[in-house]
Parts: C-alpha cells; structure tokens; sequence
C-alpha cells in the first residue's frame, strides 16, 4: 500500500505508519504525478481533488480529516467509483464544551444554576445530538428541535417557535442554508427574537447569519435580562463591536478548537479506512493522543460532586479566558476593520485540550464518579 | 493543665488535644467561672476579654486566633502580667493570592503580561512584604512604599508619590488610620488618582476610606485606561454600584477569606501557646489541614511553566467567580441598601483553599518547580 498525505495532518504516522509506505507532502502541491503508484489520499482543506487529480492513478480512498468537503468533487469522485471519507462531527466534542464552559459562567453571573435550566437545541446533528446526550447524562433537560430530522419521521422533536417558548437557554446548531423550507439564514429573526421569555440565555456557536445581527443588538439595548454568547458573527471576520458589548460573552469561531478535535479527525480517517480496507481498527485516539498539560486532577473525597465538576471544566476549558482575549482586541477597534485580528485570534489559539483527556483521581465520594463520567472525563 | 476556649476556633483539637484537659464553650457565653482553675483562655472575636474577666483565675495566657485585637485589653492584660497571642498576618496568604488572581484577570484583560508590570505595594506589613516577596520570586519588579517603616530607619521604600510615578500597578496594603502624618483615610483622594500613569492597575484589598471612592468615581468616568479592582468599600457595607459598575473587579470585602487562613489563626496562636510554655512547636497546619478539595495537580512535562502557573493559579483561586457573584448580588440593588446582600456574601463565601494545600506533580520542565514554588504550591 502507498498512501500521499498532508504533511498538515497530525498523529498521521501515529495511525498509518504501519499500513503501507506514506509519502507527506504539503497539502497546496499534491499534483497527480505523486499519485501514480498511490492506493490512497488523505488530504486537508487545502486540497482540491477531483476525478481529473486522480485520473490514471490506483487511487480507491480520498479521505479528508475535516467535516467540510467543499474542496472534494462528490459527484465526480463517486462517478469514479472512489471511496470518500470525511470527519464529520470531529470537532463537536469542543463545541460542547465550549457551550459548557457559557452556561456555567452566565450561570455565575445571574446566579441561576445552570443544572436547572431547560436547553433548547436548535439543530441535533453532529454537535447538537452530543450536546443533548451530554445535558441529559448531567440531568439536564433538553427539548430539541430539527425540522430536517422530523421530515424523515424522526421522534422527540417539536417546532421552533414552541421551543422558544418553553427554554431557558437556546443554543443553536444548525447548518448555514438560504433556501427551502428549512433555510437557517436569519432562523432567529426580529420576531422570534422579540419572542424570547424573559431571561433567556442565547449561545450561538454555530454560523453568524443564523441570527440577524442587527436584530439581536435593537433587543439587547431593550433586554438587559438576555445573555447572549456569540462564537460566531454575522459579517466574520468583521465583528460588529457595539454588539460585542452587549453580549455576556463574546469569541472569534473557536468554539471547536481544541487540539483532540483535529487529532479526532485523523482517528476518523484512519476508521474509514480500515473499514475501507475490511479490517478492524486497532489504534484509538485515546491511546495515541499526547498527555494534555494538565492531565490529572486529584479530588479529595469528601468534596461536592457539583463543585468538583464545575472546577474540573473550568480548568479544561474557560471560555472566560477567550472572552477576555477577544474583547482585548476588538474593542479597540470599534468602527474599524476586525479581519486581520479576527484571523490573528485564530490563528494563534492556544492550545486546548478536552475532558476526555483529563484523568480524574479519587472521585469515588457520592455521585462523583457518575457525574465526572457524564461530563465525559477520563475517570 | 486547663485550656478554656471558644468552641468556633478550628483544628483546636487537632493542635491542642494533647495540651492537657480542653473546654469549649460558645464565645459569646465565656465567663469568670468557666476559668476558675483555667491557665489559658483560646478566642476569637466575639469574646471580649479584660482583668475583670480573669480576675481570681489562674489564666496565665490569652490567645486570639484573629489579627485583630479591639476585643481585648491589652493594656490591661499586660499591667496583670497577662501574655497575650493574637495571630497577626494569618490571612495575608489569601490576600496575595486574591492579588495574583487580579493581576491574571486584568493582564487577560489588557493584553499586558501580568510579570512585567511593575509593582507598586503601599503599605508593607504583613501582606505587603508577603505579596512583595512571592511577586519578586515570580521574578516581578517591586516598588514598596511604607512611610511608618523608612521612619524606623528601615531602607529600601519610596515616598507614595514617587512611586505612583513609576508604577504600572498599585496594591494598597496600609491600615485605617485617621490622625497622623501617616494618616491613611483618602491616602489616594483625588489629586493623586488624577497623577495615576496611564493604563495603570489599582488594586485596594486593605480598607474601604483609603481611596476617595467619589474621586474614584469621577475618575473613571474619564479615563477608561485605569482598571480597579476593589475588594472594600468606602462605605461597606453599602456599595456604590454605579462605582463597581466603573470597576473591573468588585469583591465584597474577601481577599483574605480561605480556609487555611482561619486554621492558621490557631496554629500560630499554638505556636505562641508553645514559646509561652518553653516547648518547641511539634505540629504544623501543613500536616494537620484536611486535605484541599482539588488536592493534587499533575501537568506533564512539556507544559510551558507560564501556562502551568496560571492554570494553577485559577485552580485555586479565581477572582472571576466572586467577582460575578458580587455583581450578580449587588447591581440590582442599584440605589437601595446592600448591607444585608454584602454581608450574606461574606457570610456564605465558598469554602476556599491555598496553593501551599495543591500539590503539584511531575513539575520537573525547564523551570517548571521554581516557578510554581515560587507561587507557593507545594512541589
Ligand atoms: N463554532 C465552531 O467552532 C464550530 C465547530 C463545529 C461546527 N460548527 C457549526 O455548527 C453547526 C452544526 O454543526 P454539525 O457538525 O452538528 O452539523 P450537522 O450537519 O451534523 O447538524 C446540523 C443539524 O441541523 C439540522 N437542521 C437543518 N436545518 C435546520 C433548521 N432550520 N432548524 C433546526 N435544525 C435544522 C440538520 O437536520 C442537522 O441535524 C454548523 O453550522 C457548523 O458549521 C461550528
Ligand atoms: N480584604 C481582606 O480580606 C483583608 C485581609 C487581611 C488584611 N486586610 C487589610 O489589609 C491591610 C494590611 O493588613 P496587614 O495585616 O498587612 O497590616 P500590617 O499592620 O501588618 O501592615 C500595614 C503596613 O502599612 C504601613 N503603613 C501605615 N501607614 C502607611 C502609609 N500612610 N503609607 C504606607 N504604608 C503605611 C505600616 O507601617 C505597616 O507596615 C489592613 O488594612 C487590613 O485590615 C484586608
């Protein structure tokens, strides 16, 4: 077997090292004469590949370790009779943490614990299912709405303006789509918005026009009573900073950015092709990850469980840290361009780990344990 | 041997058991009776203690397990040949860390490293050249004003306003003092808050009146290029909430409010027990505190030892919480009394411990020990 790969890719000698010869390349120069003798391709975004790369070449596998595949001609490499894999929901492990880490702070901050609060889920693909099943496994109630799903006769689904009607806190996780009956651009309209009960928390992580920006800042000048948290903005990477003060917490698109999310990413890949290939996968992600900075909390057993989980997903992740850092540099900027330092925010994220990569150590008092688990900690 | 004490005083029989016979008795209700055979009476606050009190008794020793001291008659005491112990400096651990947590918060804040702004600590008791000593192992640039001190002939401070010249943070650590040269009621009225350089940090954890809180005020409303963190209140328990809106950091009256530094209150007075008999100390808090509820820290050996230290540092104290939760208290009493909410916040303030009770393991990367010793954690 000959595999060419994205030098980009991580843990990609971790996974394939043993599954044939790997040639790395970078992902913008991957031409078809390095894919003469290649059984397969893993690339990155920055590959485009269509029937015509591979044409010729023993390629059979094109795996890409992102859950977008905007740069794979579908169609065309399916008419091919070659085998596609992407990551779909790699990253949504960071999602939900990051929609963790905002309802403990507006918890703290309106004093209202955030265990008791009903969630709405707007969306329950990839992040919005784990999401659910993680809010449920803490004892969370969720009411879910996912139009899409319900048309295929899904259950436990109800529509979006009885949801708003009934939450607490709405988060949303809906793809960005302009057309047909489902289109999310400006889902949370004027309207609906106007709409939301008294106290709402907003956390959209999901894309920008999804909520009407301008909308949402003429109800946040009249409602000091929502708080809102925004990862993602309308006009990204321009920000609208007269928003951003309004909002309880404000960030620039990261909410999927940790380290275990691209590494899942690999892991995935790596599964397509064993599957690919008939074979049972050996190695997992959990075995081959690197120890995360921070790689183990020990709890006294005597300590509240609740308080043992809120500082053990404080210490994993904080949004108030990117809140900080965002405000730092956008701020300044009001009524100018935010793109470059939007870019620059991203670009030089710091390194994040999750909760599965946390050990936690004597958490056999009552319930600690359980709970910890939930969370989804290395207990 | 007889010890009567408060019954409130923690870890009393943990240091005293073996001290010979011990009494307990509610604070409030300790009388001349109780003490009839006793050699030594253990106190807190509540008790107010006078040679009327210890008349006809044999009570040979008095402790405080409090810095303060109004509660008793020291002169008095000491005309009856009375030793007396209070427990001087057995917060100023919390409070230091209540500053590193600030420094943190307004460094993320800002965008400025928190290690190299200067420091300037006005007043160098027992705080302040605590907090001067653990900023200076962390390798932070000290400027150190104590006027009572120089007089004492003591080298190395600066006048007040030389160092409010060259200074990118002011920590005030002086006593409420009302008569004097040294007089510190309104030390920073409005003169010297209009000299403050700009983008300076102005931390008060010491008291209320020290700084003109209306100055303040106008201050801020002008230049948005001061961030203060206020831990006390001209007026507490009355808060001016249009002032802590102007603040980064609002905190009702806390910095000092850990566990440990309640415990240390009876370990030193033990220690004082200890010299007053001629015997040397045997116990320490260290062995005899329980164990912290996040006990143990392990990061592994790649971490950046900036990043190791932070994330610690939050673990064990994060300003933030009670930051949002004084808020959270007190903004919706804009305009009314807050007396009541401050003290309920004081009153049921979270369980909180110290770095020296976290562990830290595995801290052997370049510099990774030093600097967390530094801090204070147990490596
Ligand atoms: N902020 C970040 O860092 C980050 C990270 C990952 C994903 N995302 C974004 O989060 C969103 C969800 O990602 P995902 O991986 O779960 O996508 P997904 O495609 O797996 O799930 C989307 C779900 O939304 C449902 N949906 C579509 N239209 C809807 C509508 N009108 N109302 C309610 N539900 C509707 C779909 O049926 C689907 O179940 C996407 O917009 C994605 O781009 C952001
Ligand atoms: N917020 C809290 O929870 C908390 C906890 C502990 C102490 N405190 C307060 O912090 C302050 C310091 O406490 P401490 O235990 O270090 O007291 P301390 O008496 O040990 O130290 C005070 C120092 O201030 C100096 N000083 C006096 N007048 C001065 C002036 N005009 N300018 C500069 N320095 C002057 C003194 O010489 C002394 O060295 C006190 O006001 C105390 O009440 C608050």
């Amino acid at each position: 077997m000959h595999i060419v790969a994205d030098e980009n890719i991580p843990l990609l000698q971790a996974f394939f090292a043993d599954q044939g010869r790997l040639t790395t390349l970078p992902g913008r120069s991957i031409r078809r004469e390095h894919l003469l003798d290649a059984d397969a391709l893993l690339v990155r975004s920055v590959t485009r590949v269509d029937p015509a790369l591979l044409e010729g070449t023993p390629v059979q596998f094109v795996g890409t370790c992102t859950i977008g595949t905007d740069h794979l001609d579908l169609p065309g490499l399916a008419t091919a009779g070659i085998t596609v894999a992407s990551a779909p929901g790699c990253n949504a492990r960071g999602v939900v943490e990051y929609v963790l880490s905002c309802l403990l702070t507006l918890s703290e901050r309106t004093g209202l614990p955030w265990r008791e609060r009903r969630v709405g889920i707007v969306g329950v693909g990839e992040v919005g299912s784990r999401l659910a099943a993680t809010l449920g496994a803490l004892g969370v109630e969720c009411v879910l709405c996912d139009p899409p799903r319900a048309a295929r006769g899904e259950a436990g689904f109800v529509e979006l303006d009885a949801l708003l009607a009934q939450v607490d806190v709405v988060s949303c996780h809906v793809p960005l789509t302009r057309n047909g009956p489902d289109a999310t651009w400006h889902l949370l309209d004027a309207p609906r918005l106007m709409a939301l009960q008294h106290g709402t928390w907003l956390i959209n992580s999901s894309r920008g026009p999804v909520i009407d920006n301008h909308a949402l800042s003429v109800l946040l000048a009249e409602r000091p009573d929502v708080q809102v948290a925004l990862d993602v903005w309308e006009l990204e990477p321009q920000v609208d900073t007269a928003l951003l003060k309004l909002c309880a917490l404000g960030t620039p698109h990261i909410a999927g950015y940790s380290l275990d999310g691209k590494l899942r990413g690999t892991e995935q890949i790596y599964q397509a092709w064993c599957r690919h290939r008939g074979e049972q996968p050996r190695l997992t992600l959990q075995a081959l990850a690197p120890e995360a900075g921070c790689a183990q909390l020990q709890f006294s057993a005597e300590t509240p469980a609740q308080w043992m989980l809120e500082k053990a997903l404080r210490q994993v992740y904080d949004v108030r840290d990117d809140d900080a850092r965002f405000r730092a540099m956008m701020m300044p900027l009001a009524g100018q361009s935010t793109g470059a330092a939007f870019d620059t925010l991203r670009k030089d994220y710091p390194l994040r780990r999750e909760c599965p990569q946390v050990r936690i150590l004597h958490a056999d008092g009552e319930g600690q344990a359980a709970l910890m688990a939930a969370a989804g900690f290395n207990v």
